[in-house]
């Protein structure tokens, strides 16, 4: 039952982990494939640094390593761009659309710092752009909410946006490893890099975070728009407390609507153990979304991985090729109608976890809930933990919604304190209070 | 910043509860909606059964008791049918797809029983054909299933897509409390109708159940094609024992592609507490997803409620509305391509939990496994519980992965053995052996 129509042929950029992903979900699925387009998807030609290494499951013909012979390919109507970062991958994917052929995208680097730029060149050259695997690896997230959540005025978007990570602090919550035991098993495991920073650092997160803000809030948000803190502060020690209290640390990427302007960052946070994300274990990603209609909905699956990553980039190409087919190319419009001031993070508001290392003696707890006071902070709980530490005690504070600033001011008063010793830890708290912040 | 373009006009047939909040949301929202859309979305007539009603929020100037006064508006080109049921709502969809306008429905009952119907009417009439809330309530599944999985050769969608029954077996779950006692509660709290056999029985799910597998599956399957078993016969004493063995148990609508063949059906099992759906809890709903390429992914969110639902209703609005301005309506395809026969009943495979009240006395565990086995059904765990029972114990035993023909045929021959009293009760398993069926 093969169609007749004539096939829509594809040039394929780069063929690491997601190139081989793509052209094995190419191959192994063509024929539902075909019969969904309605015509078939063929890979034309395929851009490699290096056209004389071994590749098994490929015609050696369809390689190339020369970009101008996929773009001069007047066959080829989508370019599928897998290579990663900015150089070369952003030139190739501008010249693709000038070119007038339509680009699907993994490349979160990319579509957080030059959107704007793609979208006009898209929408220039009447062509489509797709990007769906830059964010969450398979999880259907960006057309949700370029399609499937459009009723909403969304109020707030967070996500577990980066495995390593998620991976990292699972083992930690369940092990009780601490940060550096786990970090070497991830790298050994092929989950972290041997420089581990772009993930434990929250940088890979804060280009997802840029995205998912900018079509959540229909604005453009940038990588540098986001403020970003990683989790190597993170002990087990906190994570036993965060327990203790119903709570579990993630890495997580926010974007909130504070009354008009956006809160964007990245950073740990506590969630309630009844909290959608809290949940997510391992190298699966989620992303969770609360608008005025819908309440809360939460997208799930795995955040990266070869297979599962050409499950969106294929998906998107199914997408341009139905498109193609019905004759409305350059359609799917930019959603940054808007231009929504920032949220500076001094005027964002949480709630705060503080561990403080402290002197054990008579009226420490008092002193401590008087400097908080004193800066307008306002507790939640406090609570002086049963771990021993000699000569010294160990204070768990939770406060109520308040200002980052404040936290900042209290931070600083504490540490001026003679009875405190060190100021352990500062996390933000995620949970129901945040709703009417 | 209000856009200039002709507005798009709309017909919403019925007011009830999601017609309310179809209408709260094209209010409040209006000015992002219009941004998104690219012109506004008007509601020009809104079809009542009793015009005199008082009724809040909307100008009386609208309401029609008379479907001719909306088909026959020219301006109108998208009706939105929110009535429920068959009759007279099925008519009211054809007749209007084959009067040239686009319909998004929320429809179950319709959509699961004449699908094809509707579709051939809609493609005849090159109109747009949109169900998103017919499923999952707010959660976007259908799109999703049929634009971002499309990578995918589907093997399993399995989903919590009652509301109802999940708020039952959740607080009988938490609370202990017995089946009749919850479903008061719920009939008192408004989440289950007086008389509730709809939901508890499974035939809600099962409608919900026939849409996602023909999408899954790109095969038709109707609502007379899935088989379907409720959770009258659920008990607190079944929830305890699954609990002690690290299951929940939830009412699953399950589509399985069979080596080809469609296993779909609707039952009450045991899922593993690690299982994405586990957590899933009170009224919300989601659905679990495996494909080829993804591997797992989860859609999570409000099952049903007025504004929940009408965010899916207005996003196929929105979609509809871009069509139309794009010059692309009537291209959202049927995608039930393949003609996959049934898998019957008999042939699936699951392991099973059963439960029996036996004689108190030597031999009983070992009679009944020899019985087990004579039927062909290989047992994972026999367990005699520690309930007090008088003169009688109670067994409860975990098979391997099975056909069901064989389950039925040991239960038959441990109702003929003396020693056995009561076979309480036999519930599917869903846990990783089913993988490998």
């Amino acid at each position: 039952m093969e169609n007749e129509q004539k096939a829509i042929y594809i040039g394929l950029l780069g063929m690491g982990t997601v190139g081989s992903g793509v052209i094995e979900v190419l191959n192994k699925n063509a024929e539902d494939i075909s019969k969904r387009v309605g015509a078939p998807i063929k890979l034309k030609k395929i851009l490699v640094r290096d056209k004389r290494k071994t590749r098994a499951n490929v015609d050696t013909a369809l390689l190339t390593d020369n970009f101008d012979d996929i773009i001069n390919d007047s066959d080829i109507s989508i370019i599928i761009e897998v290579i990663g970062g900015i150089k070369p991958a952003k030139d190739y994917i501008v010249r693709a659309l000038n070119a007038g052929k339509s680009v699907v995208t993994a490349n979160k680097d990319v579509m957080s710092t030059s959107g704007k730029e793609i979208f006009c060149a898209a929408s220039e050259n009447n062509v489509d752009i797709h990007f769906e695997a830059s964010v969450g690896g398979g999880i259907p997230i960006i057309m949700p909410l370029k399609e499937c959540l459009t009723a909403n005025v969304i109020t707030e978007v967070m996500g577990i946006v980066n495995g390593t990570t998620n991976y990292m602090l699972t083992k930690m919550t369940e092990d009780g490893a601490d940060y550096n035991a786990v970090l070497k098993e991830a790298q050994k495991k092929g989950y972290a890099e041997a420089n581990p920073a772009a993930d434990v650092d929250g940088l890979d997160a804060a280009r997802k975070a840029a995205i998912l803000a900018s079509l959540a809030f229909n604005t453009r948000i940038g990588f540098d728009d986001v403020s970003v803190e990683g989790i190597t502060k993170i002990s087990p020690t906190d994570i036993g407390y965060a327990r203790e209290l119903g709570y579990v640390i993630k890495l997580i990427a926010v974007g909130k609507n504070i009354n008009g302007r956006i809160d964007v960052r990245v950073n740990p946070a506590l969630l309630p153990t009844s909290h959608p994300l809290a949940s997510v274990n391992g190298v699966y990603n989620a992303i969770f979304v609360r608008g005025n209609a819908i309440g809360e909905a939460m997208f799930y699956g795995p955040g990266a991985g070869s297979l599962p990553t050409a499950s969106a980039v294929v998906a998107d190409v199914i997408t341009t090729a139905r498109n193609i087919l019905r004759g409305s190319l350059g359609k799917n419009y930019c959603t940054c109608y808007d231009n929504k001031p920032l949220c500076p993070v001094e005027d964002t508001k949480s709630s705060y976890y503080v561990r403080l290392l402290v002197d054990d003696e008579p009226g420490v707890l008092g002193t401590i809930a008087t400097t908080f006071g004193e800066s307008g902070v306002n507790l939640k709980s406090v609570m002086q933990t049963t771990r021993e530490i000699k000569n010294h005690a160990e204070i768990v504070v939770i406060t109520h919604l308040v200002e980052h600033r404040k936290i900042l001011c209290a931070a600083e008063a504490l540490k001026n304190l003679p009875v405190i010793n060190v100021l352990k830890n500062i996390i933000r708290v995620e949970n129901e209070e945040n709703l009417n912040g």
